[in-house]
């Protein structure tokens, strides 16, 4: 079942990568393969300079071997051996008005013979557009419902808390859809498996309608500023925070395939507060948990 | 004791902004105080946009209050109130050849009588300079051996373990002094309180001696690059290993005052690699633990 797992997540690699270039229309992706002394290794794609995205990775990896005592603390369970497979995705785009999207699907078993699957995508505008949040979210629930209608209310829930920041009790964006320990039942892998696959097929169809309603609108050296502010914000929230950066800096993961998450250029500003009123004031008025995109 | 003690610290982020505006000769500290909901407060003072420093801060704070869950994780005792004062100070300045330095003192107490000092400072080129790691060095070591002539080897060393990045096996500069959990003896405390203040009297004089050699140094575009490439380290090392950093951002610190160590603008790049021999190459080579700059 593995091998065909990371078969399939590998194909959602290529097809992601291929769907994103021809967005592009300019740039395109550097492959580098790499192997993970424990066991395992991977394939990172990472394209910068494009038409629209600045800097982004799609990363594939399929990594083995013993738990380390940090890992075994992670997963709360004494087991010797583990296996991890994802795709992983972080797009920072140049244009101000598109937001920054990321997308991750990855599954896991260990020794004892328990495995699941966890994904999520969400969404960082750096100027909140409640149309744009209602798409994204109308076209998530898609997914979702194609599944079950219990699925959206509760991962949409889960990556309010999931992508949240408490020391700046803000949202890193509007939020979308983050789950964990799904199929652990063996009579739900399957099913699981399935949805995981459906999430990782809708990621370019739903980025590229998102971006094609902004890619070409003009914008100000101040609203290039406000990105490279939020821009940090997405930097604190990945150091600091973002459980597979953390695990994978703690546990000798590939440095510049985990932090290609990061964006190549980013601000912070001692207090700064932006203008009452003003497209960024309220930007952070609505980046916070449990707001009904849908309304 | 304590009074005294934070009166000291204040007096010294006095006389440190007032060094450092004089150094700087065109910005000024702006301050704001601040109160901590669960008791103490404390004045930060930032400054940007300097003919030297293009941003930075020199902090004191008095905290205290009831300990939370984490800090009783971080100080592995079953305390229930806790009481710190410190200064913290991370100065980054407009020209790559200058280099970033960082300096803390700070002294705690717990409820059940205990009490300590620690600090440090420690400096990141963005190039390394053999001379100039030599110079920093031997004024830390003189301050240390007017203490005693054990303070400045133990604590080169504490220093070199402590300013590390793992993820990256990096220094994060030419490393400097860092100790922690002095004078928790009673006959020892005044000794360490009394070498605490001589670190942070001789903070202005060892910067103001390395600034004045490199401050009107020329630099090329791609030297400026290259320091937006250490800041994004600078970082890393900040919101993933600082003790103090994640400390204050999981406690509910005031997180402007926590993040003002961070630069206005780091960068990151994908597999960066400086060319062979160049001097980014070199400054790679010499991060490293277990340097004896002083021959």
């Amino acid at each position: 079942m593995k091998e065909h797992i990371a078969n399939q997540f590998r194909d959602i690699q290529n097809s992601i990568c291929a769907g994103l270039e021809d967005l592009d229309g300019k740039a395109g992706f550097r492959e580098d393969q790499w192997n993970r002394p424990g066991g395992g290794g991977g394939r990172s794609r990472v394209i910068h300079g494009g038409d629209l995205i600045e800097k982004g990775g799609v990363n594939f990896s399929e990594v083995y071997g013993e738990c380390s005592a940090e890992l075994r603390k992670q997963l709360r369970k004494d087991v010797h051996h583990f296996y991890a497979t994802g795709v992983s995705i972080v797009l920072h785009p140049n244009n101000p008005m598109v937001p920054i999207i990321h997308m991750n699907i990855r599954f896991f078993e260990l020794d004892d013979g328990t495995h699941w699957f966890g994904g999520g995508i969400d969404l960082t505008p750096h100027y909140v557009d409640k149309e744009e949040a209602r798409i994204f979210h109308q076209q998530l629930k898609e997914v979702c419902d194609r599944h079950h209608t219990a699925y959206y209310p509760r991962f949409k829930g889960w990556a309010d808390d999931y992508f949240y920041l408490p020391h700046r009790n803000e949202t890193r964006g509007v939020g979308g859809i983050f789950f964990d320990d799904l199929g652990r039942d063996e009579s739900e892998t399957n099913q699981y498996f399935n949805f995981t696959v459906e999430v990782a097929h809708a990621f370019v169809p739903i980025y590229s309608h998102l971006v094609n309603r902004k890619r070409h609108s003009p914008f100000k050296k101040e609203e290039r500023e406000w990105q490279l502010l939020r821009r940090g914000r997405y930097v604190e929230f990945n150091l600091v925070h973002d459980r597979g950066t953390r695990f994978g800096l703690l546990s000798n993961g590939r440095t510049e395939s985990i932090l290609m998450s990061l964006p190549n250029v980013a601000s912070w500003e001692y207090m700064h507060e932006p203008e009452a009123e003003s497209r960024e004031a309220q930007t952070l008025a609505l980046l916070k948990k449990g707001i009904d995109w849908l309304q």
